[in-house]
């Protein structure tokens, strides 16, 4: 062993068991980190990235969308999901690489607000559903109405991270341009929240230019029909901003630049920087603005990051974020919350580390919410439901620090308020920060976090106007008819008091309705107490005991 | 529009951004896959993927660990790592991709007990070191006391996935084998759970072979002695075990296998198949055992399948786990915490899905816990702490499972039990199985909870009987200090009652005294029930009181 250890020997055997390791091959030992370790989770993750790349396309070829959504029970614990669209198509070509390649995409290298972040997106389904059935994806697509379709099955080599095409075929197909995938998986089907049903209704809100028809396993079919033919304005590609720009990254950019002069680097590679702000970055940061960028050194570059963190910017532009809007949000809410009262509002564009990011909230009260539950809450990023880790997430923060109480509803300390209402929150960002730990929980920016306040807030007070108008109505119906039950009495009262005729009930009684409605008019105004109420009911019902009890006596007496 | 859709030409257009995406640009941007995107895990992450390496190159080479940690300040949120052990070092060619490429290592592909599992390793502590400081990591290595020691500063080009060396050179160095690791990275330092210093703590507990010298950013030293000199037993890799394999995965081995006949291919892949169980294997896939596998189809895979699920076949080798032993488990816990009692164990081998592993568990009892706090929970898996996510894990479920009362600890339902007392437990097994949401939580499989559940009933049933050996001796020493106390009053009162001569007081107490000893042995038989206690002190107390009010009596009558 000494020896060894002197001559190195024991290293050199260690060396030569190091290898590369595929990324396909890691990330199907890996699974948990893509949402595959799971059979519930499984299905849910297949619909999400096929649905999200059927939503994109459409809404790249500004095609409203019409997506046909298919679970079929293939046996136990083995379903088969079919996702259409009228998409534009896919060319032959990169139909294998979309499908059964990791790590292959269009939309990681551009800086705009997408539906998909990770990179991972359908391929990891396909190479799921051939490691647990054996059974390759089938994709079919067409890119025009006067081609054929396209026909193909393929499996991912995991070996390779490559596509290997088991079968392909031009076919007749129906449609005029639109993709269809097949892939079979094992699953598990469920019902209930964190399901595929609750995932397309959440879908269909946030997605109100979407007509989804959805067959579900037990072969029901449920329609989601659009509420608007407005298709979303697109997002922008744009530029990164300075301010969130991380050093390594900086140091990444100044190599790769082909900008002569570190002015013209900082005005050509990010946003909002022009001739004045470059200047004012390369003098904070001491640095000459004629210094080569591919010759600078580390320091310089940490001393540049200092300079920008020192010079005043303008935020970036914000049309690389499309937000869903009020009026669509609210439309999407209604069709598929029953309610009284819905109320929405899309907050100005925010920045949280030189990301853009937009804030929209709605909430649906009332209808048939039951009120003794905790509040109903849906989670978006860039028009995607979020499922899981409610409680990690910013937006459920957000919600406990509001104060629901002055709105109409209960709340604990540090709770969800209790109520009939449904609480809907979308951030809508170039790049969705989510927490360590989980894809579904967004991380607790104050930024964030302050703009989904002010959101709620807003809500908060069109929902508390609704309850306390409907209050007064309520409790004016319930103190005219009060009223009405005791003028019969009071005018009994009177009559004996100051002994009027019995003749003239019908007058008095009469008389006290007048002055009801005139009174009206004030009862509008004034806001109601509940509590007042309650004093009201008990003074009338004494009233009436009192009453009881001397016409019992009375009838004692006569005993 | 409509033309364009019809030609196909928005398809065509989409399909130009199309584009691979590198590994480490994917895992630079996810870095919450990989614990880097909080600052606090940061540091924790490089640490262990650190340590992971030098306890493995150590064992590998039968070199009893040392190794050197510190924690440097090197400015606000800034960091540097350095971790040096003793170890076997590094061939110069390896250094590079080692440490600065992503997925590259040598435990992956073998199917046996290692700390790492997932296949990133130190190259992502490098990449996060590089894109929050801009600075090299930088590697001292050597293989042999007649060699040199290398010098190499790297960072990981994350466009390529692979090592760009910044400065290489060969430098005296006093140690005679080792690797030492620098990196310099954004992160938060703190003390207390989930800090660097709890780490390496509980990491002495489950490395009792391993020297550690730690310097933190306070310069503050501090020691984890071995406590034996003992290395454990290496793990031996073995091929996969037919009850774990996975369709797809079999489908695969088919095609790639060396194997001319499905006989052959069966007894060669896998372990624990001979001749016998392999042909019983093909009858019940109603398959011929001369079958090409290559030649074979996906039903044909799925039938063989069926096949080994209907055949009974031996459990898996355990050869590929190496316990810690019951023994070093509890030399290890000794020295890191301080109690009164420890007990520990060390379950057979098990097997789950197919992959084999052992369930080890020790507690230590009373000494400075405090006895008023929930108990202390430490876990891990393959010798590695696991600091996060105690809530979702297996091993919290099968502490709160089992019922401690009998043990004498007090313990709410559905929660860890109250008292002064660590509970550990240890998973070790070839493929720990994590939730998916966490790499942190061991998933909740029957088969494992099952295992833990009987290691703490072990260790626990040794903890009551040294609670209740405890307590008879401090309730016979309560016993025996009343009687102590009170046999000057008995003495008196005999003497009263039968006239004794008061000369005779020494004799009697000695004889009361006798009379103790005698029933000494008895006294220690008897399980005596604290309740029991507490009648038998009031009685004295009445006693005590009523002669007291005789006394004030006679005292008054004086007056």
């Amino acid at each position: 062993m000494k020896i060894a250890q002197q001559s190195g020997d024991i290293a050199i055997e260690l060396a030569k068991r190091q290898r590369e390791i595929g990324v396909a091959e890691f990330f199907s030992r890996n699974r948990h980190l893509l949402g595959f370790d799971n059979k519930k989770k499984a299905i849910l993750t297949t619909v999400k990235e096929a649905i999200d790349n059927s939503l994109d396309a459409c809404e790249e070829a500004d095609v409203l969308p019409e997506l046909i959504v298919e679970i079929i029970e293939m046996g136990p614990d083995r379903y088969r999901v079919v996702i259409e669209d009228n998409g534009p198509g896919i060319v032959k070509e990169q139909i294998p690489n979309i499908f059964a390649k990791l790590l292959y995409g269009s939309k990681f290298h551009t800086f705009k607000m997408s539906r998909g972040q990770q990179g991972i997106g359908i391929s990891a389904s396909v190479m799921y559903g051939q490691l647990t059935t054996g059974r390759p994806a089938r994709i079919t697509s067409k890119i025009g109405s006067k081609k054929t379709a396209q026909y193909v099955e393929l499996i991912l080599d995991t070996q390779k991270n490559a596509p290997k095409i088991m079968k392909e075929e031009e076919i007749e197909w129906a449609k005029d341009h639109g993709t269809r995938v097949e892939i079979d998986l094992e699953a598990t089907y469920t019902k209930g929240p964190q399901s595929v049903d609750e995932y397309l209704k959440q879908t269909a809100i946030t997605n109100p230019h979407a007509t989804i028809i959805y067959t579900n396993p037990k072969a029901e079919q449920i329609i989601f029909p659009r509420a608007t033919d407005v298709l979303p304005a697109k997002p922008q590609a744009i530029k990164p901003h300075p301010a969130g720009v991380e050093l390594g990254v900086l140091i990444n950019m100044l190599q790769w630049s082909d900008s002569r002069t570190l002015q013209a680097f900082l005005t050509n590679e990010f946003s909002r920087v022009g001739g004045d702000t470059a200047k004012k970055i390369c003098e904070n940061a001491r640095l000459l603005p004629t210094s080569r960028p591919k010759e600078m050194s580390r320091e310089q570059a940490e001393s540049l990051m200092n300079g920008i963190k020192a010079t005043k910017l303008i935020n970036p532009p914000t049309d690389c974020v499309s937000p869903i809007g009020a009026e669509a949000l609210e439309k999407g809410l209604r069709k598929e919350v029953n309610a009284e009262f819905y109320s929405s509002v899309s907050r100005p564009p925010s920045v949280y580390r030189g990301n853009p990011f937009i804030i929209e909230a709605a909430i649906a009260y009332g209808g048939q919410q039951p009120g003794d539950t905790v509040a109903s809450v849906l989670r978006f990023a860039n028009r995607v439901p979020l499922l899981y880790q409610q409680g990690a997430c910013a937006v459920s923060k957000s919600i406990i620090k509001t104060n629901w109480k002055p709105y109409g509803l209960s709340q604990s300390q540090g709770a969800i308020p209790v109520g009939p209402i449904t609480i809907l929150v979308h951030i809508a960002s170039v790049w969705v920060p989510f927490t360590s730990e989980s894809k579904e929980a967004i991380a607790h920016y104050p930024e964030i976090i302050k703009e989904i306040r002010l959101a709620l807030q807003d809500c908060g007070r069109k929902l508390s106007m609704y309850i306390n108008k409907k209050r007064r109505i309520a409790t004016e119906g319930k103190k005219r008819s009060y009223i009405e039950t005791y003028i019969p009495h009071v005018a009994d009262a009177l009559i004996e008091l100051v002994e009027l005729q019995k003749s003239d009930d019908a007058k008095i009684r009469e008389l006290l309705a007048e002055i009801l409605e005139k009174h009206r008019g004030k009862l509008e105004d004034i806001e109601f107490d509940p509590e007042a109420n309650e004093e009201f009911d008990e003074e009338m019902s004494k009233i009436g005991k009192e009453q009881e009890t001397e016409d019992g006596e009375e009838l004692n007496d006569d005993d």
